[in-house]
């Protein structure tokens, strides 16, 4: 994998990252951008004791471009878009709306006596997974989602030695149904201040028990998993897929590796051949499902980068809210103020039917 | 108010509160509705720590009918509805595909070693705010509002009665943008034989500043908010309503009597009125926004049934997904797989604009 670094005309930092020596990789952003002021803070909330991002400056964000203007497509004459050279393997670059920059133009205050503001510094990288506009993660074919396994660990490297970073979080968001403005395939990198509330809430669980049993938890839920066998959904070397026991999407995967592992930078290249293999197994089971492309979040869970490294066990969630073929799942009442799930399907009747949407095959090798 | 007790054809409770007496509600059910088996089951999550509904049979109910087949308006000649009287003030009944029942037909097992499930015990109720087909609860003027306070109220005491409910939550979701499938004014209020995950973190929040300090958490931040200003919208007698310094949503207000009160059955008359003057007033802003209808939840965060109710103190939340006129906030890959919520819009602004949408004033008295 060779990297070439530059710079799009407003400042921000490109990097391609080929599978093979495509020759240098110069072409200059010749777009004239203005560079942007990032009015990005985080605040504290005393009462759910979990910070929130406030990014006033992303309201004007680029919405569903048609086609011919899709800004993530490799430049050519005429039309000039976020990536300067006329192809690229996968390519990955600062997003232009970002919710967190390393030089946010806010200071640090006290909003009230109880909730603190503080800059919002971190990193939002985009990365596009290939050049083919009408390309999907899931069909990419294996070598190339090894290149994006790659890619996120080099990225998770280089974001965990940003001042103040303390977990990075690599996920794509697919589907319109759930929000997404751009639909060239990509997804993205969020670098944050603070571990993750979900993450500081799943280590709080796995420390209880540890304190309890000596062992870790996640080691214990695949062991477990893996026993009962009725909600195993996939297995490629070194990992499995499963729907959760209490899952709460409709159809929803864990994706754990068998080895007890901090973060993605910390898998051998076996285990990288296998975290390919099964991403792309269990994204073309959901295109399965109904046939047609599933609205998905998939999001790489990994060890925050300074705190509880030996506690964490990396993994992947795949969530869709999709509950039948023209039915979306709404976080409504229960969800968004008792932050009570209710799913409609039987995780054991998900598992089923994952396991029988085998989906159309990848493109590539 | 009187209260009038009936049930309908399959079984369920259905409580009539009048406002004045309008002789006998003895109408009985004509439909002759099959009883409905409720396979509903809670389930632990070993590693969020929060229990999650799953209630597979609640796939078939009923999705956005037409006007001339809604459920909720009364009965009349030929077109027999949930409710059997040709006219009401409120009503509340079980909902007819719960999430929740007293006598969920699910036993009590284990799913592997780490993950249990039990029976979903419980309850669900629809609360029907007025007759009106084409009413909204923000103009249905203060003393129906009043009458609806009353009525969380009487239920909360009633629900909290039954067997292995722990924790009573009115709530309202309005519109079809956040998933709502039957238009007419009405509520729900489930009853859980679980504290919520979101109650469970307040009420962590709550001792650990307790503990710190020798007061309540929520006192001070009302305290705090006030003195603050910048964020208060609009105030009642006994209550205030502010946008929280960490919105986690474009429009979000919290409502808070400044008595230290667990619940709403603990609120007296002054209180209960100034409630239904609050409710009525945010709900007419945020109807004001945009000049339209807003989606939004209303949700009461009362006090668990046995636990920590010194620590508790009653509150409303209502909040938005809208950010633009066209343009909802969707829930991606940070809230979903992080837990972290960004904001595009300042609080204070949010606030400054909710100050100034005075909106249309209430239809009655």
């Amino acid at each position: 994998m060779k990297k070439s670094f530059t710079r799009l005309s407003d400042g921000r930092e490109l990097i391609y990252y080929d599978e093979s020596d495509a020759g240098p990789r110069d072409a200059p952003d010749r777009r004239d951008l203005a560079p942007l002021t990032t009015e990005s803070e985080v605040r504290y909330d005393p009462v759910m004791d979990e910070w929130v991002i406030v990014a006033s400056h992303r309201q004007g964000r680029t919405y569903l471009p048609p086609v011919e203007l899709c800004p993530l497509c490799p430049s050519r004459e005429g039309r000039l878009t976020e990536i300067p050279e006329p192809d690229y393997d996968v390519v990955v670059f600062e997003n232009r709306f970002p919710s967190l920059t390393s030089d946010p133009c806010v200071g640090e205050s006290e909003l009230t006596a109880l909730t603190r503001r503080l800059p919002g510094v971190g990193r939002c990288e985009v990365v596009c997974f290939t050049s083919d506009h009408d390309g999907s993660l899931g069909h990419l074919g294996q070598s190339r989602v090894r290149t994006i396994v790659d890619v996120w660990a080099d990225r998770t490297e280089a974001l965990s030695r940003l001042d103040g970073v303390e977990q990075v979080m690599p996920f794509e968001n697919r589907g319109d149904q759930i929000g997404v403005t751009l639909s060239h395939p990509h997804g993205q990198i969020y670098a944050y201040p603070f571990v993750t509330p979900r993450m500081t809430r799943k280590l709080a669980s796995a420390r209880r028990h540890t304190d309890r049993t000596g062992d870790c938890l996640f080691c214990a839920l695949v062991a477990a998993e893996l026993a009962a066998e009725a909600r195993v959904v996939s297995t490629s070397p070194g990992w499995v897929a499963f729907v959760p026991a209490a899952a709460r999407w409709p159809y929803e995967l864990h994706l754990y590796p068998l080895r007890h592992l901090p973060d993605l930078p910390s898998l051998n290249d076996r285990e990288r051949d296998g975290l390919a293999a099964l991403v792309g197994d269990v994204l073309r089971r959901f295109d399965g499902l109904f046939g047609d492309p599933m609205p998905y979040i998939l999001a790489v869970q990994q060890a925050p980068v300074r705190q509880d490294r030996a506690l964490a066990h990396l993994h992947l969630e795949l969530t869709s809210p999709r509950r039948a073929r023209s039915k979306l799942k709404y976080l409504a009442g229960s969800e968004t103020a008792g932050g009570v799930f209710i799913n409609d399907i039987l995780p054991e009747v998900a598992a089923e039917r994952l396991r029988a949407a085998a989906g159309t095959p990848a493109a590539g090798p």
